[in-house]
């Protein structure tokens, strides 16, 4: 995906004003349809939670001790032993390190910053709170709950380029030899959201490797995708758990999933995966939080998903749903706005979501347009820190929640909503 | 409730070295048992569980939309309004004010202090990280965990004693008045652990009136027991929310509870109840950690409990259950102490737990032989901030777990180390 550039000197005007004429014609139409329609954000449709409908019966009258404990009493702060195992594969990281928690995984990032501020981490000279300043790398585009987390704690973020292969390494090993203020980087590394990178190999060995003036950096590595796949393609990602630890920095990284967009998005079990030593960190510091985690819902999940192989069928069906959706994302823009030079979109593998980049200065105009044809996007911005995308380019497409034929009616809409800002724009006109 | 004190004038010591021998002798019987019992903590017994066991296959195959909300997806994050309705009257707190959350209220209590600490409260100057000192009124005895989220937020405990009508007010109203570094008190108002006290309606008005130096004065109320009452008299407390409000602080009152002791204590329901003001506050900042609690789980409880009524029959069984275990307690420690002057207790009404005070400087010694007989307790000193006791007088009992069996040799043999370590201390004897 290269991000389209107005070449405002290739069409000759009346061309563009017919092409202009002929989008806005297409736009009034579609004002006059009255849609109602939402592609904002990564939830899974009604069909998808269906998938799922065994658990609102589990783990059934009279299951309710495993391995001796009984899920329905307190205690149990590393969650259900079975399900640890389960996931530890998917999430590779070993089950000893792999601690399963409540319905969010963003809770537990959330935790580990609060931990971060009032407990000196594994490595640290002093805890966060302490520090006259910290700052997190932010591969942009991003996700926004991310961004979101730094502003809450008052982390500095700083914007590091995506590239196929993920953030840009020179970049990052740059700026993390350079600042010990700099303490964290948020990674999504597999299908990343917004535009279903994967990081390679080679990105990952030199995250795991690389010098940081920071004694205590640790690499948020929220692998939310780990077995989300959209082709018949397995996507491996390294293991950055071990790489860290053959590279020397055993500490250096935090792994969290969920099962929020494999079993019910309000309902599941997150996971967090670290070292030995930031496992005790985390558990000495959650047990003043809660006595437990949900345990009878992670038993109710390992009833249902039983094993890797229950795992991978069950998101196999996901996958039946979700990839007439993405094809449909990528049938459209095609037919509608290939060879415009104005737009280009991710094509992932995984994943929840499309990156679709117009012109620079339009995606805000674009967003704001489809919200008058009643299609409502994730807000343009989303993508990069405190909402600001510095060149008005990227947009989120989220396909999942509506059915197939509402997501092909937005995204025709969409595309010629980008079609009209961008003759607008190539016209001069419409700027606002 | 009393406190004993040693009068060391009063039997003569040939009598003293009497019972001493024969509880010494008691005590050779009881370690030669070799028993291991458990009256730490305040958990519920598999058979209250089992009450509950219904939860285990609700919502049930098909029933996941509530009132137009798929309770399987994102979002909600005030949680499912009939449920809110359902415990409205309980915890005295108007639904629209009151949220559900997710199974542990200690979480909610933990999240309120990470809040306050990182964003200025209604009616606050500054944020609690940026005052200089934050202080906490304890009442003594309290619960172990309020003091460790104290801790936690580097918050000063200062101590306030019990009274039969709650915290003293006299001194709760003095340093309330003069430090506005004192920003919170701790309470569970209704059968309050450990000692079964019920505030009263006075303690409760002159709490929500009591001028302080803090603008943004909270008072924590635990109510953690509001059902659970352990006699046909079902112990009303004041509506601390209303009270507040008329006398001008609205703002001032933090409500939370929990289904942890009504159904299952892992997998329970939390709540929050306070002003507008503070809910809009609290949601905004658990905005940032989560997309909402899992829904589904609250739909099971309100499927499970129906309405006040169920709640009050469920209550009801957890009462048959657990009146005899309190009756056994109060029988053995009354056949074997009572007029001994080595202890007073209380005799709570409701809740979780049963404060044994001992004679000053034998707490401790008293909770060391009972580990040593195979009987474990709750750490002395768990009861005062940081563990300490400064009396070392005070041992919490918690006898809902255990069987009725295993809570009758436990008191049995508790008795024989309070009599062991008293007439000791009396002959001037064990100190150690």
């Amino acid at each position: 995906m290269t991000s389209p550039a107005l070449d405002e000197s290739a069409p000759d005007t009346s061309t563009l004003v017919e092409q202009r004429d002929r989008a806005a014609a297409d736009y009034a139409t579609l004002v006059g349809r009255g849609l109602k329609l939402d592609l904002t954000r990564g939830k899974p449709s009604s069909a998808q939670l269906d998938l799922s409908n065994d658990l609102l019966a589990l783990p059934g009258a009279g299951h309710a001790v495993v391995d001796g404990t009984d899920t329905r009493n307190y205690g149990g702060l590393l969650g259900l032993t079975g399900l640890r195992e389960l996931f530890s594969a998917a999430l590779q990281v070993p089950t000893a390190q792999l601690l399963a928690a409540d319905n969010a995984s963003l809770a537990v990032m959330h935790d580990c910053l609060v931990h971060a501020q009032l407990s000196v981490l594994p490595g640290a000279q002093r805890r966060w709170a302490d520090e006259p300043k910290v700052k997190f790398l932010c591969p942009v585009p991003g996700y926004d709950r991310h961004f979101a987390l730094c502003e809450r704690f008052g982390i500095e973020m700083i914007q590091v380029p995506m590239t196929e292969d993920g953030p840009d390494m020179d970049v990052v090993e740059r700026l993390v030899a350079a600042d010990p203020a700099v303490k964290g980087i948020w990674c999504v590394p597999k299908y990343s959201n917004p535009d279903g990178v994967v990081y390679s190999d080679e990105t990952a060995r030199r995250l795991a490797a690389m010098p940081t003036a920071a004694p205590d950096f640790r690499i948020f590595w929220d692998n939310a995708y780990a077995v989300h796949h959209l082709t018949d393609e397995e996507v491996r990602i390294a293991d950055l758990l071990a790489l860290c630890a053959e590279h020397g920095n055993p500490d250096r990284a935090f792994v969290f999933g969920s099962t929020s967009k494999i079993t019910f998005a309000g309902s599941g079990v997150s996971f967090f995966g670290s070292s030995e030593a930031n496992v005790a960190w985390y558990l000495k510091n959650t047990a003043m939080r809660t006595i437990g985690p949900d345990k009878v819902n992670q038993l109710r999940h390992l009833m249902f998903l039983r094993d890797e192989d229950g795992l991978r069928e069950h998101m196999r069906r996901h996958r039946e749903l979700l990839r007439p959706k993405f094809d449909a994302v990528d049938r459209i823009l095609t037919e509608q706005l290939d060879g415009t030079g104005l737009a280009s979109w991710s094509k992932p593998r995984g994943g929840y979501f499309v990156s679709l980049d117009v012109p620079a200065g339009c995606a805000k105009e674009v967003v704001r347009r489809a919200a008058e044809a009643g299609i409502a996007l994730t807000p343009a911005g989303a993508t990069h820190p405190h909402g600001q995308d510095p060149e008005d380019r990227t947009i989120r497409i989220g396909p999942t929640f509506p059915d197939l034929a509402d997501v092909e009616l937005a995204m025709a809409g969409l595309a010629t909503c980008v079609r009209l800002v961008g003759y607008e724009r190539l016209l001069g006109e419409g700027a606002r």
